[in-house]
C-alpha cells in the first residue's frame, strides 16, 4: 500500500495555532496579540480598493478566464521592476503569475522534481515548503544553520547527491528574519550552477529588506536563468493576501513546464487580483516605501526592547522582514510554551518546532514573532507581557 | 534519474489550441467562432458585479487571508443547496471551497493517492484530470465507453486492482455532453463502496442538466460520505471563471486531509470570488434558471441542425451540458482537422485526440464543440460552415 500524499505530511501550522484560541477568553485589559501569521491585517489603500471596484464594474474580462501564466501586462511590469531593482535583464517571457507565492513554490518543485528526488532547505525552514515537498514525494534535506541563522554553502555542498534537484533559500528569511548577505546568496548560486541544480530564492519579504540597493547580484549574470528560480508575492507589499497573487521568475523554457502544473491546479490566477497587483506596482511605489519605513521602525523597536528581556534569559536570534526569531528561557518545549502563551499572556505566536525537523532539538527553544502588525506601543506591550512571565 | 512531474504530462490543450490562431486572419464576413473552451464569454450580471465592487470597497476582510477550507457562510450555503437539490443531508463541515474545480480534483487525488496508485477514468476523459494524475504519479486507467458514451460498471469492476483508489465520473460529461442516468451513477457508487474505493463525481455542469429533480440519489444514502467525493464549480453558473471558485463535498475527515494540500497550494480561495459565489447562490436562482433554459434551447438547436450534416457523414455522439461531441467524416485525424478548421472554416474547437489515450483510435474521429456561447443564429452559422467543407 502506498501512502496518500496528504498523509505524508502534517496539518497546517497556522490553522492549528488558530485552534489554540478556542475556549480561551482574554480580559478586556489584556486582549489577544496575534503575532502568528505573516500577513497584513489592514486592507489595501482606499485608492486600490476603488480601482478593484472600478475594474469589477467596467472590465468584463476581469471576471473571465485569463492566460494560465498570467496577465501579460502584469508579467511585463514585474519583469521591468525586477530588472530595475536587481540591476539585471528580465523579460516578460521569464515571468509568470501564480495564485500566491506558495503555489509558485509548488509549481517550481513540480517542474524540477520527481518521486524520490531531494531539495535542500536551510533550517529553520518555512513549513509550507516542507509540507509541499512531503506531498510531492520529495525528500527535504535539512541544512542546519549556525548561531547567525545563515546557511553555509560548503556544508550544503556536502549534502548534494545525484537526487538533489534544488536548494531553496528564503531571504529575508521566514521564520528567522535574517537577510542573507549578497555574497552568501551568490555563493549558493555558484554552487548550484556548478552542480547542475536549481537555486530557488523565495523573496516574499524583499520589499521590507533593510538594505538599500539590490539584495543580491544574481540577475546581473546574463545567464541567470540557467540556475535561478526567483519567487515573489504581491500579498505583503499591497495588502492583497486574500486575492492570491504571487509570481515566479525563471527561464521561459521552465515556465512552459510550469504552465502544465498551473493549468491543472488553478487554470489562471484571480483576474481581479492581478489587476490589483498591476495597479499597485504602477501607483503605490511611494506608499510602499512608507510601509517599508514603518516596518523598519517596528523592527528597530524590537531591537530596542530586547534588553528588557535579557534578565529572564531571552535572546534575539534573528530580526528582519516581518519576523523576530527568539530563543526563550523556559524549560518546556516551545510547542507547549506557545499554547501556554495564549492563556497566560494573551500572545499567539508560532513555536520553533513548527519550523524544524522532528529530530532537531533547536526548534524547542525558539519562537517566531511576526511583529509587522504591531505598532511601537504594541511592541512595548508585547515585551511587557513577555517580561512578566515568571521563569522557573 | 526520476522524471520531473511536469515532464510526465502534456501541454495544456486549451493553450495549445489558442496557438493555432496565431498568424491566421479571418475575413470580416467569416469571423472566428471559438467553440473550444467550456466557459461563459459574458461577464456576471450587473447586480453581481455591483456586489463585488461594494464588497471590495466596504469589507476589509475580503482583501485578507481567509480560512483554508473557505468562507464558512459559503460552505454552509453550498451544503444547504446540495442537500436541497439532491434530497440528502449535507453539513457545512462536509463542504470545502477551492480555487476552482480543477483544484478540487487535484486535492481529492492528493488525499486519496500516493505514487503508483491508480484511478479509473471513462474515456473520452477530461484532459485536466489526466494531466493531474500524470503529475501526481497516479496511473490513469482508461475505461472505454460504448457508442452511447456511457461507462459500464461491470467493465469498470474488471479494472479494479489493489492499487485502485477511485473512479472518477464527470456528469454531465466533459467532453461528451452525455448526462449519466441516475441508476448508472448509483451502480458506480455501489461498486466503489463494495470495493472500498472512492467515487469522485465532477458535476461542474450540473446547473445545465436537462433533467428535472436530482440527477442521482447518492446523497440520499445517510452514509454517502464513506464513498462519495462530489466536485462542483461556481464558474459556469454565475460566470465567475476569472475568480476561481469551486468546491468539494466529502467527509469532514477527508476534508481535514484536503486542508493540508490547499494550505500549501493556495492558502485560501480568492475572498472576493467567494463573496461573489455566495451572493450568486443567494440571489441569482431565478436568473440561473433562465440561463439553463437558454443553454437547453441551444442544445435543441444543435440537435435540430444535425440533419444538415448527415449527407456529409457527420454524426452526433453526445449532447448536453456545454457540449456537442461529434464524429466527423474526414480521412484525416481530428488533431489535423481541428487545425485545418481554423483556417478553412474559422472554427476553433478541440479534437477528440485531446480527450483520449494515445493508443485509443476513436479520438481521431471526434470533435468537441462547446456550443454554450453560440445563440441560435450562431449555431446555424456553425452548421453552415461545417456543411460547406468538402468531404473527400
Amino acid at each position: 500500500m502506498s501512502m496518500p500524499r496528504t498523509a505524508a505530511t502534517f496539518a497546517p501550522p497556522v490553522m492549528e495555532a488558530r485552534r489554540w484560541l478556542e475556549g480561551v477568553t482574554h480580559p478586556a485589559d489584556c486582549p489577544l496579540m496575534n503575532v502568528s501569521q505573516a500577513a497584513p491585517v489592514e486592507p489595501p489603500t482606499r485608492a486600490l480598493r476603488e480601482h478593484i471596484a472600478q475594474t469589477a464594474l467596467t472590465r468584463d474580462d476581469a471576471h473571465l478566464y485569463g492566460p494560465v501564466l498570467g496577465l501579460p501586462a502584469l508579467r511585463a511590469e514585474l519583469a521591468a521592476t525586477t530588472a530595475r531593482l536587481y540591476g539585471g535583464a528580465v523579460e516578460e517571457a521569464q515571468v509568470c503569475i501564480t495564485s500566491g507565492c506558495n503555489q509558485a513554490f509548488a509549481a517550481a518543485i513540480a517542474m524540477l522534481c520527481g518521486e524520490g528526488d531531494e531539495v535542500i532547505l536551510p533550517t529553520p525552514w518555512y513549513f509550507n515548503h516542507k509540507m509541499w515537498l512531503d506531498m510531492a514525494g520529495v525528500r527535504s534535506v535539512a541544512l542546519p544553520t549556525g548561531p547567525d541563522l545563515l546557511p553555509d554553502p560548503d556544508r550544503a555542498a556536502g549534502l548534494i547527491t545525484s537526487r538533489t534537484r534544488a536548494i531553496t533559500l528564503v531571504t529575508p528569511n521566514n521564520p528567522a528574519g535574517v537577510e542573507y548577505p549578497a555574497d552568501l546568496v551568490q555563493a549558493f548560486f555558484d554552487l548550484a550552477r556548478a552542480r547542475g541544480i536549481a537555486l530557488i530564492t523565495d523573496e516574499t519579504y524583499r520589499d521590507f529588506d533593510s538594505r538599500s540597493g539590490p539584495p543580491h547580484a544574481l540577475f546581473q549574470d546574463p545567464d541567470w536563468d540557467d540556475t535561478l528560480i526567483h519567487l515573489y508575492s504581491f500579498s505583503k507589499a499591497y495588502r492583497l493576501t486574500g486575492h492570491r497573487v504571487g509570481a515566479m521568475v525563471a527561464s521561459a523554457a521552465r515556465l512552459r513546464e510550469v504552465e502544465k502544473f498551473l493549468d491543472t491546479v488553478a487554470i489562471c490566477p484571480s483576474q481581479l487580483g492581478q489587476h490589483a497587483a498591476l495597479w499597485g506596482m504602477q501607483n503605490l511605489g511611494q506608499w510602499l516605501a512608507g510601509e517599508r519605513d514603518e516596518i523598519l521602525a517596528r523592527r528597530a523597536a524590537i531591537a530596542e526592547n530586547m534588553p528588557r528581556l535579557a534578565p529572564q534569559g531571552w535572546e534575539l536570534l534573528g530580526l528582519g522582514g516581518y519576523f523576530a526569531y527568539m530563543q526563550h528561557p523556559f524549560a518546556e518545549s516551545s510547542a507547549a510554551l506557545a499554547q501556554r502563551l495564549v492563556r497566560d499572556a494573551g500572545i499567539l505566536c508560532l513555536p520553533g518546532t513548527m519550523f524544524c525537523p522532528e529530530d532537531d532539538p533547536s526548534g524547542a527553544r525558539q519562537l517566531r514573532i511576526a511583529f509587522a502588525n504591531l505598532d511601537g506601543r504594541g511592541i512595548s506591550r508585547l515585551f511587557e507581557r513577555l517580561a512578566a512571565l515568571p521563569v522557573t
